[in-house]
C-alpha cells in the first residue's frame, strides 16, 4: 500500500493580459493560482490547483501548507473518500465554505490525478468514460465591452474553435445589456448557443425584469441572476422570467447544490476548484442526473473536460477567461465547439513552473 | 471624521486544562484565538477576536493580516455596515463561509468595540439596551464523562453561579446518553433548565429516535441533532421527536439562519465570532423576533452578553467551556443563573497579552 509522504503547495498571482470586469467582482487585474503536489511512498505524484479572483489565496495556501500535511501524511492516497470525509469534518467548524473548500478541492484533485497516473489512465476513463468530446463555450468576462467589441471578441473565439458564447450582463442600464445581446444575434444568427451571466447582481424582481427583456434572444440559460443565499428565488425567475437558470460557482458543497436544484436551478454549474474537488463534482453531476438535469461547469476547463467526458448528462463546459493556458504546457484542444479530453494518464496538466516562478507570492 | 490607520492581528493556540470531547469534533486539546485590534486616526482602539477548535487559525490570521488592511485603511470606522458589505463581496468568491467569515467577525467586533468606546457607552447600551442581566447556562463539552462525573461537574457549575446546564449527547449507545440525563434530573430535580447537544451526529431518523428517548427529561432544546446542510430535516425532528431544536454555531450568515428557521429551528443560536460579527448577530436576533422566536447564542459569552442584553427576545446565553477567561483581565460576572453585562465602555474585554505571549503561533 502506498502512503502519502509529501504535499508541496505554491501560491502565485498571475496578472491578466487585460483587466476583466463583471457586475459584482468589479475590475480584476490578476488572479491567484494555488497549486499542490501530492507525492506517495513510491515517488508517484499528482497535482491539483485552485484559483481566486485575487483574494484569500494566502489563506488557502496556509490551509494546504500548514493544516493538511499533518492530517494526510502516512495515509493511503487511494482512499480518497475516506480522506475527504475526514478533512471535511476536521475543518468543519472553521472551514465549511470559503478558503477551506478551495484548499480541499486542490488536494482532492491531486489525489485523483495521482490515482489516474498510477492506473495509467486518462482521468475521464478512470472516472467511467462517456465521450471525450465535450460541448464547450467561451465564457467572456466582458461587461465593460461595447456591442462592437463583444462582436469582435466573439469572432476571435470562433477562430479558436468556439461555437457557443456566454456574455456578462448587469450593466447600469438594462438596455445596454439588450443592445449587446442584439448585436451578437445580428452577427452570429439565431442558432448560436448564447448564455448570459449576471454574477448575482439582481434581486428576484430585478432578475425577472431582466429575463423578460432577454426573452427574445433565445438564451440557453441565465446565470447567477441572484446571490446563492436565496435558493428559492430561482424558481420565480425561471417561471416568471421564462429562461432556465444556471448557478453554482458560488456554491461550496454537494448539499448547496441540492438546495438550489430544489429551489429551481436547472443548469447546476459546479467548479471543481471550489466545490470540494473531483469527488463532490461527480456527486453533483450524478445528483443532477437523478433530477433529470444536465450538468455544466465553471472554470478550470483543463481538468473539467475529463469530468464532463465521464458524464452522460454533460451540457456545455465553460472555457474560462483567465488565461491560465499561458502557464500550462499542454493547453486544451478545442475543435468546432467541442473540447477534447486528452489521452495522457491523469488530467494531463503540467504547469510551466519556470514561467510561474517570478509570480510567486 | 476619524479613519482606520492600523489593524494588528495575533494568533494564539491555547491549551485546554483538560481535553474536551464531543460527538463530531472528537478530542480537543487546545483552541486557537485570533485577535485583531483596530486603531483610528485619533489613536482610539477597538478589539475583536474569533476562535477555532484548533484548525484554520493560520488562514484566519492571514485574511486579517494580509487581505484586510489594504481594504480598510483610510476608511471611516463608524461606517460599519458599509465596510461589512464591501468586505463580504470582496471576499465572496474565495470567502463565503469558512475562515473568511471568522476573520470578518473579529474585524466587525473590533469596529463595534471602537464605536462604543468612542461613545463612552457599554456595548449593550450602544446597541439599544434591554436588560443587562441575561439568563445564562453552562455549556459542557463533556460527552466522555460518566453520569457521576457529569453530576460533579454540574455541582461545580452551580458553585460558579449557574442554574441551567447543557450536556453533550451522541455516545455510541443511546442508553448512555439517557443514563446521564437521568442522573442530572435525579440530582438537580425537574425544574433545572436542561439542554442536550449532539453536534450534528445524527441522521434525521436517528435524531427522532434520540429525541423520543429524551422526551421524558423535559429538555429546553435539542441542539444540532443533524448537520446544517439539511435545513428542512429540523422540522421532522421537532414535530416527530417532540423537542424544540437549536442550531447555529455552524451557520455562517444571516441567510443561513433564515433557511434553518424556515426549516424548523426554533432556537437560533448564532456565534458572534463566526456568524460575521456583531452586525449580522443583531440582524439574526431581529429575524428571530420577526418569526416570534427567542435567540440564544454559542461561545464568546464575554462579548455576547452585551448583544443579548440588547435583545428583548433573548433566551439563555451559553457560557462556553474553553476557558478563555484565564486570559481575560475581567471575567464575566455570573450570579444566580444570570450573566451581567459590564458597564465599562465597549465590550470591556482586555486580553492578558503577557500571558498570551508564549502561546503565539
Ligand atoms: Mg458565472
Ligand atoms: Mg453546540
Amino acid at each position: 500500500m502506498p502512503t502519502i509522504t509529501q504535499l508541496d503547495t505554491d501560491h502565485y498571482l498571475i496578472p491578466l493580459p487585460r483587466a476583466l470586469e463583471d457586475s459584482m467582482h468589479g475590475v480584476m487585474t490578476g488572479f491567484e493560482v494555488i497549486t499542490t503536489r501530492v507525492t506517495d511512498s513510491d515517488g508517484a505524484t499528482g497535482v491539483g490547483y485552485t484559483y481566486t479572483c485575487g483574494e484569500n489565496g494566502g489563506a488557502i495556501a496556509d490551509i494546504l501548507g500548514r493544516e493538511m500535511p499533518p492530517r494526510v501524511t502516512g495515509r493511503d492516497p487511494d482512499m480518497i473518500e475516506a480522506l475527504w470525509q475526514d478533512l471535511w469534518w476536521a475543518f468543519h467548524y472553521g472551514g465549511r465554505g470559503g478558503p477551506t473548500v478551495l484548499a480541499l478541492s486542490a488536494f482532492d484533485m491531486a489525489l485523483w490525478d495521482l490515482k489516474a497516473k498510477r492506473a495509467g489512465l486518462p482521468l475521464y476513463r478512470l472516472l467511467g468514460g462517456f465521450d471525450a468530446a465535450v460541448p464547450v463555450y467561451a465564457g467572456g468576462i466582458d461587461i465593460d465591452l461595447s456591442p462592437q467589441q463583444l462582436v469582435d471578441q466573439t469572432h476571435e473565439n470562433f477562430a479558436k474553435g468556439h461555437r457557443a458564447i456566454k456574455m456578462k450582463v448587469g450593466r447600469e442600464r438594462l438596455s445596454e445589456d439588450v443592445a449587446k445581446m442584439a448585436a451578437l444575434r445580428d452577427a452570429f444568427g439565431p442558432d448560436m448557443p448564447l448564455m448570459a451571466d449576471a454574477n448575482m447582481k439582481f434581486t428576484v424582481d430585478g432578475a425577472i425584469r431582466a429575463a423578460r427583456a432577454f426573452r427574445n434572444f433565445d438564451l440557453t440559460w441565465f446565470e447567477e441572476p441572484i446571490p446563492p443565499d436565496h435558493p428559492q428565488g430561482h424558481a420565480r425567475i425561471a417561471t416568471e422570467g421564462g429562461i432556465p437558470i444556471a448557478s453554482g460557482e458560488n456554491l461550496r458543497s454537494l448539499w448547496d447544490f441540492r438546495t438550489v436544484i430544489e429551489g429551481g436551478v436547472t443548469f447546476p454549474e459546479p467548479d471543481v476548484t471550489n466545490c470540494g474537488g473531483i469527488t463532490p463534482f461527480m456527486k453533483i453531476a450524478h445528483l443532477a442526473e437523478a433530477f433529470h438535469l444536465p450538468v455544466t461547469s465553471h472554470g478550470a476547463h483543463d481538468v473539467t473536460v475529463h469530468l464532463l467526458a465521464a458524464c452522460p448528462n454533460r451540457s456545455f463546459m465553460e472555457a474560462h477567461g483567465f488565461g491560465l493556458e499561458d502557464y500550462i504546457e499542454t493547453p486544451l484542444n478545442i475543435r468546432e465547439g467541442k473540447a477534447i479530453a486528452p489521452e495522457t494518464p491523469g488530467h494531463g496538466i503540467v504547469f510551466d513552473r519556470d514561467k510561474l516562478q517570478r509570480l510567486r507570492r
